[in-house]
């Protein structure tokens, strides 16, 4: 955990004992279980958020419910049971993706007379319930409900809960049994209505994922296979990991009038006429945490952005059970004290004077791990001299192997600290920028080019940008086949994409657009 | 919906048909239903919260939020399933509350081959899992693995959550089979620490109904009888419902050692020795939305305090779908903008500018059902004469039976909002409190005097304050028999109650302390 020199080259000793280049996957457990993010459950595929986890998840939430408010969205809570009959009606959404699900049977526990409990089988229940995969269902009966006339939309509301899918192979954050999401679901007169709100959605996770956690994303459409089964188009945005994977890290679909017919949301409109709403939907997880941990994480833990730091300053007091732990407390009181009276990133600045007892350096290796932005340090000789030790979790080796702390004044700390904040979710961004750009590829135009490259034994191949004919049906299905045996995915088409150019590697054909190809998860 | 005059006496037209004097429990749903609070879901004993019922648990979750995060608590988020076998290892605890319970069977739905869809055979689970009715045994096991040595305690956590408890008679609001709430778990070194915690809680609890809610409560510790089973004491704050009923709105618990010996809840003290934690818990639900409609309802709907209202002011511009709309809207958007720089009850003004299509009297009646503190209403002649036109919800009605609309200069009424919005806020609180300091009858000496009182064709009874000498054991279990059989029970003896007096109703001995009783939801 500390800095040590070995002979004449400095060698760092780094916080984590995995590093990101011998084992990706292992490492990325590591940076969780060290950074006191989540752990697991002892439910199969559950896992319980920590509080250092949490916290990144509800500045997520703060922030982006209060985007999704200004939308003019509404926030309200649907039931956690769907009827299986709901998903009866909807078989041909049930055959895309809904299958593995947690059924619920009965409603009541009886002791089994072995000093156990089993479920009652008097208290079998008529109807199995399904514990939410997705509200889609509930929520379209409820706009059959709600919507009327062409006054009542657009009907736009939003929630934030729990969903569950049955998954066989579970990671923390990335895929689990249990995660918490929000899901938006909107019902419109027309089609550019409709089409107006997915990509306003769209638009919103860009700028959320870009700005606030500090990933450079590309928000882009889905190819017809990737849809959401039902929709007429999908938009994601995809971010590169570290491991040179794409992570799919939010979706907005437009739904055209298929959901609404299967649910009843028709109104009336202004010429008296019935007509079938059109509807999207849209929706971000916790999966966004991993995507964080991957695009942030460094070989001591996780780095996270100051945008989402549940505290953003952590000050260590190096505190001796002695006299002099009074005034430095004192000192370091007036340090926080001032500190939260400035605005960084557009809100007070967060920040944590830690007293808890234990050793100074383990406490703050905890918190490098944690990826707390700023550390300061301060003994008995900084406060009687007016000093801070700061360590910046972004900059944090020096050259020659010891940890990067800077002496400052505390009146130079405090009246840059908010700046150093913003500098810090600056820098994070464009190192990911750069490090994303530096891995996408382009000009291959044939899939056997695709095929050598992904083959190569470079453990961070990135992705790669090929033009395409965009070919549909059958043939769109021998493509998938192709990049399926290569363990290739087609990602999305950017918005911002340059005109195509060139012959398809896939068909022959003129290319009419661009597509990034890429391993995921 | 409008006022109206017969012959020479005013008589209000309310706007709900069902008065509260007339079927209070009617009337209850009427409020949900008019004030578009929430609404059945077609899934069993589950309701759907809507926008204006959600907005307001927002705000009590934001506000509770900040206090319990104050306390140093951290939030967390524990798994939505728990193994049966937690419940097995805790059989007494299950007997007290839980058998009740969704269990969740199989992992798949599979074809049945005739069009539906079943659980499929393959995929039951070897062990069922629990929908959490509470997360204490989880946790509780969470707390073992987190808890060390005595540097760890004490150890506070929360979650916020849904929760499942089936329930055979539901009622919005107060008894759902799914609900939402906030669960403290916390670990003490001591007794006295947590006992400390466990007032702590309660005292946030109270100052939150009486300060946020407006609700008036009465904070005591409950008789043995009612205490959660395993709990060494439990206290409550109860809350008296405009049908002289009493609704328990919050409890929290000082569990002793027997939680942590049952999850293993150990630590290495200062001398190196293992002791068990001393553990606390408490919670409030969505069943606090329920003790407000109840508490501040009236015949035209709900009457939300302004420190939990989604939109405290409603400004109502009437359309007329001509050339004028433009300069109206101006107006109001003016209005509006001024009013959002204001702070009421610490924190900024919640304004909605209300453009919906629609008559201005529908939607002026919509918000006063939904209970919106203040109703601006604004036609072309105000504003062009710089005037708005001022409803507030606690004074809805003048003497002559018209709607008691104000004219006011904007200035005037800007200059004041914040103002009003608080002495809207006190006002409610002073109503609710004069009725349940009305309705609590003392002086009582026999149990016959008792059962007289509650006879009584009133349908407002409110509470009787009796002195008892606190029996215990079997001695309290014939008490308690004896006021069902009046369908009545003990709710809790207030932490400020005055000495005890006279001798025991029940068992003639000298009275140790005083009770309250009364019917309850």
């Amino acid at each position: 955990m500390n800095q040590k020199t070995q002979g004449s080259t400095p060698k760092i000793r780094h916080a984590l004992t995995i590093k990101r280049e011998e084992d990706f996957a292992q490492w990325y457990q590591q940076v969780i279980s060290e950074g006191e993010m989540a752990e697991e459950s002892g439910v199969r595929g559950c896992m319980v958020i920590k509080p250092w986890g949490y916290g990144i998840w509800e500045r997520i939430q703060k922030i982006m419910d209060a985007r999704i408010k200004d939308a003019g969205v509404d926030n309200c809570y649907f039931p956690l049971f769907i009827p299986l009959s709901y998903f009866s009606k909807e078989a041909d959404h049930v055959d895309g993706f809904a299958k593995e699900m947690a059924v619920v049977t009965h409603h009541r526990l009886i002791a089994d007379g072995k000093g156990g409990l089993i479920p009652d089988p008097e208290a079998k229940l008529e109807e199995p319930l399904i514990v939410r995969p997705t509200s889609e269902t509930v929520i379209g009966a409820a706009m059959a409900r709600w919507v009327q006339s062409w006054r009542d939309l657009p009907l736009m509301v939003n929630q934030w809960a729990n969903v569950v899918r049955w998954e066989m192979r579970t990671r923390m954050f990335l895929r689990t049994s249990e995660f918490l999401w929000q899901e938006g679901h909107t019902a419109h007169a027309d089609r550019d209505d409709a089409m107006t709100e997915t990509l306003r959605a769209l638009e919103m996770y860009r700028d959320f994922a870009e700005n606030v956690l500090a990933m450079p994303v590309i928000a882009g459409e889905k190819p017809e296979n990737e849809r959401f089964p039902g929709a007429v188009a999908t938009y994601s945005i995809e971010a590169m990991m570290q491991d040179g994977k794409a992570l799919q890290a939010g979706t907005s679909h437009y739904l055209g009038t298929g959901f609404a017919e299967a649910a009843g949301i028709r109104y009336q409109d202004k010429e008296g006429q019935q007509a079938l709403a059109h509807t999207t939907s849209w929706g971000v997880s916790t999966r966004m945490i991993g995507g964080v941990i991957m695009t942030h994480g460094d070989d001591d833990g996780l780095r996270v952005p100051p945008a989402i730091a549940p505290h953003q300053i952590i000050i260590l007091p190096m505190l001796r059970e002695d006299e002099g732990d009074e005034a430095l407390l004192a000192y370091c009181e007036e340090i926080r004290r001032a500190l939260i009276g400035q605005q960084a990133l557009g809100e007070p600045v967060r920040v944590l004077l830690d007293k808890r007892p234990g050793k100074a350096t383990q406490k703050r290796w905890a918190w490098v791990k944690k990826g707390a932005p700023i550390i300061l340090e301060i003994g008995g000789r900084d406060a009687a001299g007016g000093m801070v030790s700061v360590l910046r979790r972004d900059q944090i080796w020096r050259e020659d192997a010891k940890t990067n702390f800077v002496a400052q004044s505390r009146e130079d700390f405090i009246a840059a600290a908010a700046a150093t904040l913003e500098d810090i979710q600056r820098s994070l961004h464009a190192q990911a920028t750069e490090r994303r750009d530096a891995n996408i590829t382009r000009g291959l135009t044939t899939l056997a080019q695709v095929a050598e490259f992904f083959d190569d034994k470079n453990r961070y191949p990135g992705w790669v940008e090929l033009n395409w004919a965009r070919p549909t049906g059958a043939a769109l299905e021998k493509v998938v086949e192709q990049l399926k045996a290569l363990k290739l995915t087609i990602r999305n088409t950017a918005m911002d994409a340059a005109p195509a150019e060139g012959t398809c590697p896939f068909t022959g054909e003129p290319a009419v657009e661009r597509i990034y190809v890429a391993r995921s998860y």
